[in-house]
């Protein structure tokens, strides 16, 4: 919508020779249908489609290696394609392309229960994950917005609501298969819980939203589910009470599983959607993870805090049908929010601020929103200090849109002035090149530029995507 | 001692040009004194020294990107100096080259508590650190036998006895000021706690050993000290039965804060050395970080199912001083060990399995080190499934030495069959250049030596370190 087509003059132009090679080694995996390339060239980002050439559905590393080796041959991009959830245009063909749909390589390679690790294919989503090993008392925590594939949460160093105690992905992930651009497969590490053997290539290629690599299988710490859970809701009078509470609790020790704030335009969206009477003030939602024991002590020192701060209705939810109650309302958040503006669409921001600082940038961006009239609410993962502004906006009102921007880069640059970053856990993608140069500095960028030069010489990987060639 | 003296054909000559200059930009803090050569020359591995050229004391992140700028001029050789306690050969000057001793590079940068963040320049000791934060309820909790330096501990991707419960550098540096070959000088990351933004040059920098770019600050996380603290000792029949105890109370998800296996060799020193009276048999030492009741609670349930596997003598220490008297037994183990064959030195072997696999391999490692008559005991990192066995050789017989390197050389490609690594918390140097690429295969290895020669092309940082040129 509000991002300018690709120029054309950018694409390049698939080799038939290509397109006959790869349809003979693919057979009927390979697609060259409109549908399939409009599938393959969105993700749920603002930016209209840019499609890739052809798409080919992947069913082993093998066949990924094949793939990105014939690609190299020719010099023609390569984007990997998981579940399309991304939310900086990640995905999208700015050069055309092949997409190679990992979507089919979904199966558990290994579990290790004894050990706490998972290996899966890079297809496989991340409430799947947690249905295959539901039976061995063990979960994978990280949990992004959207049902992504594993894969795709690796490539974009994603995160969500459980970050706060177990990490996100840069955490998470023991080691990776990667096919590189000469089209070998190599590993990047191994079951140890800990290692100092080389350069860590794991954590080069997590984050690197496919400019590297395409990672073909991922080897994940899992947890075990704790013996007690609860959660709890309350409301203040200010941002800054509620920000406070968390970091005194943090700063106490309290093993906050989840702290999840929502800002009053959010309460009053999740109130209308989900028919909640919850105070139309800045919100926190807690959960606790641990014994019985541990979970009340917990909540309760949570609670004495809270309500230093002039914690308002602070309320537990114990039963297992209140807790889903709450969360599926913050799970709501974005379906709520986007309610508030009938037909509009969404930009959300991405910020993560040193959490000091958290209330400042939080109270300096609601009235950059408010100057500017925008229709928001703000949703953040607090005990990180990352937050979210839903702004929405007419789609097809240009004015509306360049607001918008101008909140979303003016907040940037604050969390960036403030020690913070342009993102959190969604990426760079098409959309923060600029904000990557002003936060990282050009000889930083420069150097991931030399990186990417090296393992990458013919630019097939992503091409455009996190950094400028 | 057994190793040759490089072939004096790899040093580079240090051109006077250089040389001059450097003494004209640190005028007497460039010193080419034998004594200070040799001092800088060697660590605490078995290696013979291998002297550098010259050292100069740096100051500043200017100064040192001053000192790598002129070496990369001349292409001459450039060593990072901290404390000089590695353990495989990681600072001698293979080809000759400046050592640059940062150990004057000693402040805080800054401190917030708040955040749990603390930025310090590469000199400041890990004991030093916890003294700076110390009345701040704040400490660091990574903690290397040797008082090292942040700096080096973050070169080496170092760990310790805490890794369990709270990670290595890998997960506890947030970001970095780095000096690269070109002698710019960029930052890694921002203070933020969580990031998407572009390639992890933070977690490539950590444990790259000085063959990138020499380290100049370290942002750190740093913790609350826990409410309560206690620790407990037991004993045990079989390996199998301490290191199943270990892997049940993980599975259940008690948070341990610390678990340490001592072999009954290990035992028979330490009763020797501080005059205890131990079991000489597999004993495990635990500490437990929480509340009140929570390390009460965690410890009993601890208990519980060592108990389950036979434990002997389960003692607890809850009072400070019985805690200390366990630790400093457990810290002086390295010393107590040495004692077992007076005159001897130590090789300290340091592989890195997934837990399910340690009972095996530390058997199978034993069962190696009688059959090769070896005077060895074991202390590991047994959450972590990370162990070293301390084997005492006689520094003047090479067949001694020889025994002792086959024994280590069978168990690194033992754990690597695993799925584990050659070095959990040490790293390569110069000893396990070979076990680098058995373990990570030759096409990984090519790619990190892609990464080093794109950033590093004229081969100036640690020659001959981590991987081949």
């Amino acid at each position: 919508m509000n991002h300018p087509a690709p120029p054309t003059a950018l694409r390049r132009a698939m080799p038939p020779e290509l397109l006959s090679s790869l349809r003979e080694y693919f057979g009927d995996r390979l697609s060259t249908t409109q549908a399939m390339r409009e599938h393959h060239g969105r993700d749920e980002s603002s930016y209209d489609p840019m499609l890739p050439d052809a798409v080919v559905f992947a069913h082993s590393s093998a066949e990924v290696a094949k793939a990105v080796a014939l690609c190299n041959h020719y010099h023609f991009p390569v984007i990997a394609y998981g579940t399309g959830t991304s939310l900086e245009g990640h995905i999208l063909a700015l050069q055309g392309g092949l997409s190679i749909d990992v979507s089919q390589m979904n199966q558990v390679v290994a579990l290790n229960a004894e050990d706490l690790t998972i290996t899966v294919q890079p297809g496989v989503t991340r409430k799947q994950l947690n249905l295959e090993i539901k039976d061995t008392g063990l979960f994978f925590p990280i949990d992004p917005g959207a049902d992504a594939s594993i894969g795709g949460m690796a490539a974009t160093r994603a995160s969500g609501t459980n970050a706060v105690r177990y990490g996100t992905m840069r955490e998470n992930v023991l080691g990776l298969t990667v096919v590189t651009a000469q089209g070998k497969i190599i590993k990047t590490g191994t079951r140890a819980k800990k290692s100092s053997a080389g350069y860590d290539l794991t954590r080069l290629f997590v984050g690197s939203e496919g400019t590297l690599g395409i990672i073909t299988e991922i080897t994940l710490k899992i947890y075990p589910q704790p013996e007690a859970i609860s959660a709890a809701v309350c409301s203040f009078t200010t941002i800054a009470d509620a920000v406070d509470t968390v970091i005194q609790a943090i700063q106490i020790g309290v093993p906050l599983a989840r702290v999840e704030f929502v800002d009053e335009n959010g309460v009053r969206a999740l109130n209308r959607h989900d028919k909640l009477t919850l105070p139309e003030k800045p919100l926190l939602l807690f959960e606790f993870h641990g014994s019985e024991q541990g979970v009340k002590e917990q909540a309760e020192l949570v609670q004495q805090i809270a309500d230093e701060h002039g914690a308002i209705g602070f309320e537990w939810a114990t039963r297992p049908e209140d807790r889903s109650r709450l969360w599926q309302a913050r799970h709501n958040a974005y379906f709520a929010l986007l309610q508030l503006r009938p037909g509009s669409r969404a930009i959300s921001t991405d910020c993560c601020v040193p959490i000091s600082r958290l209330t400042e940038c939080l109270l300096e961006t609601k009235a950059d929103c408010d100057r500017e009239n925008l229709i928001y609410g703000i949703v953040g993962h607090v005990g990180d200090g990352n937050f979210h502004v839903q702004m929405l906006v007419d789609p097809t009102d240009p004015t509306d849109v360049a607001r918008a921007e101008s909140v979303n880069e003016r907040m940037v640059h604050r969390a960036i002035a403030m020690d913070g970053t342009c993102t959190g856990e969604h990426g760079i993608g098409l959309h923060k090149l600029d904000f990557l140069v002003h936060e990282a500095g050009e000889e930083a960028v420069d150097l991931m530029r030399t990186i990417k030069h090296a393992l990458d010489p013919n630019n097939i990987f992503n091409p455009g995507k996190v950094i400028r060639w």
